[in-house]
């Protein structure tokens, strides 16, 4: 097996394909990661396909299937290296080595410790010629998430704010509806439905009556494949009632409560809702304890939508990855309220410092994203 | 004289360069416009040039003398329409009939009272062929400063900012050395040096010991014409003092005083310190009256670069035109300092909305421009 050795104009645009298709399956793979396939034979296309859902077919399965006989002697282009375990499905490798492919190229190896290079191995073992380290990167985006689990427990948290260009989001008297517009708001719909989980506070479901779920209608193009994104939301002091309209709309729930807080467990909640105790520290729910228990159960990648409060635990803790910051052209001034509820720095060098790696306008908003 | 009439390519492509030259006074025409002029013969420039600065020749005067008698039957290319008065240089519009061109296409009339069409009306009297309207917004964009003085009677107000992603300028200790990276500071020095005028209050100066001044070194290529803008600084309690480092850098200082404190006339003050007093209300100095004063002594466009309480005070009057934020990638939490210190709203409605026109990455920092 290879490291970048030289791949040709050919393989990259191939495995821009592959990358295409397998970004098909970001709102559905969960918590699978999405990957794309494609069957090259005599420099053509004989087959493709992506992961859908997990328990369904791999990439290569739907990539095989449709290439038929035509896989044998092919290149297969994969945005990640074939597992090689027995899981919900037959081992990928075992399907490539079958059909008679001659030679695979995958974009990155896998870090989930039950592949981590045996795909590519078991390959070679059979004799097809590996190579991996194409078009890593942008394979690497596809699935920030997933990575981030296999390779530390924890998921991958990207912060949402929205904010006036002086960073207020909302006013003193709490009015924050709305400040950035329509567009916006259908984008952050968007990255719902591409998370995992989202996490959320009693008072953000209390101040807005949030449903934190995903509107369909925003994006037609799929509403076959609509998944609700399981919503975690800190109520350490049993503020929410099932009235709610968090409640209303049919979707797993999980309320947080702190480690002595008793589980209000009366008949009135709806079946979808489950509660849990968190380890705390003064009655506070450790952030660092629900992400990874959220690991534990195969969230990838969460969506964090919460108040100054909560906002500012997790990025206190260092727990967020990315910000993305929708901005409104609007200014409200100082007595509006901030974004971080954080204790206050003591000098400017521990000011946590970010890198800018996004700036899109978004109708009249900017949606500028930080990394850590 | 017709406007919008069917321009050709190659007129677009004369009137294009003569904007690029036009663009060259930037930085040392105020209190005149930024001029360019082209003159074409043949499909082919004979002579060209730009306004440099103010007392010396328009750009009609230095595109001429290089056509010399080639103007003759020639179309000249103004970004703005020759002046007809006698000011400190003679008329342009008499030195293109004198010159003998046939044609003269203006991107925009001057709406300079003096002027105001009258340049193209002696040119048609004179039988030369007039158009305008060509790339006028490009020109436009060349001069705002200039054209809101003679409009309005009021400079052209950018106000400049710095805050970290979570719109907070300083720690709640003070602190604000430096927010923003070297490459942001550099790029506020080319502002500084295309404004007429800097205003700030006391307290940034006693703050930061700030000078306001341009500092030649940042662009080379500006040794030669550098000028200091008027730094005009809000002191209504007479609290800077000779000893300061705004006042250890030759070039015009004006103090702003209120209307009932007496001026400090001590001799100690440096021969370019000027004091005024200005109309206030409860002992504050009105900026709406401070603009006037400003625009009154030839000053286009002002750059605003003061803290939370000035900024608030142009901001809540409504006075700011434009608004350039250095956003830095770092996140100092809601205990920090805000960026305009104005008086609740009760009603979102009630916040100013604004466009934005621009952002650029400057080193790690972004620079985002938003306009009234």
């Amino acid at each position: 097996m290879s490291e970048l050795q030289q791949f040709t104009a050919q393989d990259e645009q191939f495995m821009r394909r592959a990358i295409a298709l397998a970004a098909h399956g970001q709102y559905t793979t969960t918590p699978n990661p999405n990957v794309g396939c494609v069957i090259v034979k005599d420099g053509e296309i004989v087959g493709e396909g992506f992961h859908i859902r997990a328990g369904e077919g791999h990439a290569e399965v739907h990539a095989l299937k449709a290439a038929g006989d035509k896989a044998k002697g092919a290149t297969a282009y994969v945005t990640l290296e074939p597992c090689s375990h027995y899981g919900r499905t037959p081992p990928c490798a075992e399907g490539l080595i079958k059909a008679g492919v001659s030679k695979v190229i995958a974009a990155m190896v896998d870090n989930n410790p039950q592949v981590a290079g045996k795909g590519m191995a078991m390959l070679s073992a059979a004799g097809i010629e590996t190579a991996y380290g194409l078009l890593g990167d942008e394979a690497r985006a596809l699935n920030l998430g997933f990575f981030k689990r296999m390779a530390t427990g924890m998921p991958y948290v990207t912060c949402k704010l929205a904010a006036s260009l002086d960073g207020k989001t909302a006013l003193e008297n709490g009015e924050s509806k709305w400040i950035t517009g329509p567009l916006a708001r259908e984008d952050v719909q968007r990255f719902r439905a591409k998370s995992c989980a989202i996490i959320s506070g009693a008072d953000t479901i209390l101040a807005d009556d949030a449903q934190l779920s995903v509107r369909s209608h925003f994006y037609p193009e799929l509403q076959d494949t609509i998944r609700q994104p399981l919503r975690v939301i800190f109520d350490s002091q049993n503020r929410l009632t099932p009235d709610l309209a968090l409640f209303q709309t049919e979707g797993p729930v999980l309320l947080l409560r702190n480690s002595t807080q008793p589980l209000d467990n009366s008949p009135h909640w709806p079946h979808f809702v489950e509660q849990c105790q968190v380890e705390s520290r003064n009655g506070k729910i450790c952030p660092t304890a629900v992400l990874k228990l959220l690991a534990r159960r195969g969230i990838n990648h969460v969506w964090l939508e919460a108040g100054q409060t909560l906002a500012g635990v997790f990025h206190e803790a260092g727990l967020i990855d990315s910000y993305v910051v929708y901005l409104a052209p609007k200014i409200i001034g100082n007595a509006g309220r901030g974004l971080f509820a954080v204790p206050p720095l003591m000098a400017l060098a521990q000011a946590t410092t970010l890198t800018f790696s996004d700036v899109v306008q978004i109708g009249s908003d900017l949606r500028i994203t930080a990394l850590k």
